[in-house]
């Protein structure tokens, strides 16, 4: 017997597929996890009589935003390193606290936090690096969300992983492992140039072509990476990365902030893309990243929100509008990154990025029915000439109403409707009030060694 | 007989004066439309046994925001305009609309739909200019707001009035009518150095030393303003404007994007307070403006939205969220515009900047209980190890829970409680259909002439 079909019947469909087309008057049929048709709302009626239908006046639905790139778990540090560069940050907060926290279950708990917030915000795919990505694998299952998981490799050691070749044998085994799960797929992550070795960049070279597995890497974020990559290599990190082998179309270049002409040249003729983080990039005084140069050269450009703890948020939506004021504002270019090119950005460049445009990304007839419907009713939404430009530059992730990830509801009217995660997140959030106690003993020097 | 004593209760107090203080344990004790007093809980309950209280676990309470520059009836505009630089936006899109739309009706039913978002986002107070100021006080007087009306002065005739002693003249007459407004304040506004001339210009400045009246001048926006002025000037702008007697510390420089070292030190030397409108900036490809230069010569710099048709919306937060970030990314220093500091430039830098600082900004005894309560127990603000940095960037505006202005609520449990408001609204927003209506034939093309 067939799955049966449900038509969902917003005042307007964006496929993202023809870009910038905006249907109304549409229903949108899935059937079982799959879209299986956009079809116009009489025909819809006449065809499939019998469907369940799901009313949705004055919303908008989309294909479900893609998070490039995060480190999930980083909720749980969300605000412990505000007004602090890059080096401080990593140096006088985050490893420190990371090197007195990380567990399995720092891991989950930050992990499930950071889904829930995803989910509410429309966000149903996100890339994640991070150590113990079972844990995130497991908060993710619990959740019902996609997510692709890093395979993380450092050369320093930390609590999950001895080194370089135990990362990688333990993020390996992991994949062989979930190998079946629908909603799970995986990148190589060696977490930077300046941190990661030419052997084990190398072998994650060799691993990303033999396995065909992407390659999540933080690329050029700081002008200091790039003069000390000149002082100890002689060249430039992309061009390192590029000598080893990890610079092709399945590379996504975390951050790309600092860019020579050069390199711009070497991304867009290897194909790499771009997952630009704008706020953390700010917010650590990182650069502005030459998003007017990607975009005239036609560079795949996702968005992420990287981590709690230098955003202070994963808020997709507020990553795109930021990106393209900013973009307009420092090239001096108003017609730059046009809401309907950002919600690409968003949606099919996220998927095309993590290799899953065959998958999601858009809403295409055969694809996973990974949805979100953003209701505009509202009276700060109003007057709606193009919902694509309310949804991006007047609403936000306030705006999301409902969320499907592969034809299965998540959201509804703003609510978690997953009984596992109604089930976990109340536990998570009661230990959420202890590690915010144990970081701020860490931090004020009280707590126990 | 005395008013009676409310004590609002949260978990924090932050009074903005003195600069970085966060009480907890602490009430806050309101009377008539006054602040009282700030005391310890344990005090509060045996000095005022009797007070009602409000309980407001989880919560933030701050001075109310204030909107140094706004255009509220844009909002009927919101989105006709992406993607086009500042003088294409206003001679394609905003003019010849405004031209054919202009009217009482027209600027009520905007401000009306512009109060209700600003009261929703945390906004107690707007700094306005635009045509038919008396309907934007009846806007804001409905929706029991706070609000300091431009005189506005142009030298081109409108629907409004015919030149600038016409405009001059209305404004004063609606000033003379309105003085005895609690809540209604006035500055003369006249719009730019490159649509006001000399004349009108230096009577404007002659009114506002004779009245004490600010001066809320969109100043140095874009590039080519200052190229346009010197070229038929041989001055800059702001030079000109002094030179006419408008530079001093009651003046309000709205944009102050594109600024020599010079001018820098001229608007410190003068004590005049910047409005500060990143959003709009950016969206319309005028640039970034120097904020670590602003910040560093302790120029007071004030938070605006900007109209809706240039932003899309009018959140404060995100604008200071926004400017902070731009501030540390463009300048590439992380430690600059701290949340507390950002905070204050929302608050009393605002209400430094219209001359209300003797009534609002902080929440010192006696002055008007301009109040926001932020409900910080989402899980996506979670952990709050400063609830001042969860705020600004972690939440926004979907955190503001009640506001009172005046000591009256205006805003409770997310829901405007002004009976005059509830009755309003529902007709306004039907009438926003209306005027989308018209304003999409008039952009089409199809509009009766």
């Amino acid at each position: 017997m067939s799955e049966p079909i449900i038509l969902i019947q917003p005042d307007w469909i964006v496929p993202v597929e023809p870009q910038g087309s905006v249907l109304r008057e549409h229903d949108l049929a899935i059937q079982g996890e799959r879209i299986l048709e956009l079809l116009p709302r009489a025909v819809a009626a006449e065809r499939h009589p019998q469907a369940e239908r799901v009313t949705l006046p004055g919303h908008l639905v989309t294909p479900g935003l893609v998070n490039a790139h995060t480190h999930a778990s980083m909720t749980l540090l969300r605000g412990v390193g505000d007004d602090l560069p890059l080096q401080r940050w990593l140096e006088e907060r985050i490893w420190p606290l990371e090197g007195r926290l990380m567990s399995p279950g720092f891991v989950f708990d930050g992990a499930v936090l950071a889904c829930e917030e995803m989910l509410r915000g429309g966000i149903t795919c996100f890339n994640d690096m991070y150590f113990f990505p079972e844990a995130v694998a497991d908060a993710a299952r619990a959740l019902g969300m996609r997510v692709s998981l890093g395979i993380i490799v450092v050369d320093f050691p930390s609590a999950y992983a001895s080194g370089p070749s135990d990362y990688l044998r333990k993020g390996l085994e992991l994949r062989d492992r979930l190998g079946d799960e629908a909603l799970t797929s995986f990148c190589l992550a060696p977490h930077a140039p300046y941190s990661v070795s030419d052997d084990a960049l190398r072998q994650v070279g060799i691993l990303a072509s033999e396995l065909g597995l992407p390659i999540h890497i933080h690329l050029h974020e700081t002008a200091g990476e790039i003069t000390d990559s000149v002082a100890r290599y002689g060249v430039r990190p992309i061009e390192r990365l590029d000598a080893l082998g990890l610079v092709g179309p399945d590379t996504i270049a975390v951050h790309a902030v600092h860019l020579s002409t050069g390199d711009l040249d070497r991304m867009a003729r290897r194909g790499v893309s771009v997952a630009h983080c704008p706020h953390s990039n700010l917010k650590l005084g990182s650069g502005v990243a030459p998003a007017a140069e990607w975009l005239e050269r036609g560079i795949n450009v996702a968005f992420g929100t990287d981590g709690s703890a230098s955003n202070n948020r994963l808020d997709l939506l507020a990553e795109a509008r930021t990106g393209a004021l900013l973009a307009k504002g420092v090239s001096g270019r108003a017609e730059l990154w046009s809401a309907h090119e950002l919600l690409h950005a968003l949606t099919l460049a996220g998927a095309r990025a993590l290799g899953l445009d065959d998958r999601i990304g858009s809403l295409l007839p055969g694809k996973c029915a990974d949805l979100v419907a953003f209701d505009l009713r509202r009276h700060e939404f109003q007057p709606v000439f193009d919902p694509v430009s309310q949804l991006i530059h007047a609403a936000g992730r306030e705006a999301v109403a409902e969320v499907w990830i592969a034809g299965k509801r998540v959201v509804q009217t703003r609510q978690l409707c997953e009984t596992a995660a109604q089930a976990i997140i109340p536990e998570v959030v009661s230990r959420t009030g202890m590690w915010q106690n144990r970081i701020s003993d860490i931090l004020s020097g009280n707590a126990a060694l």
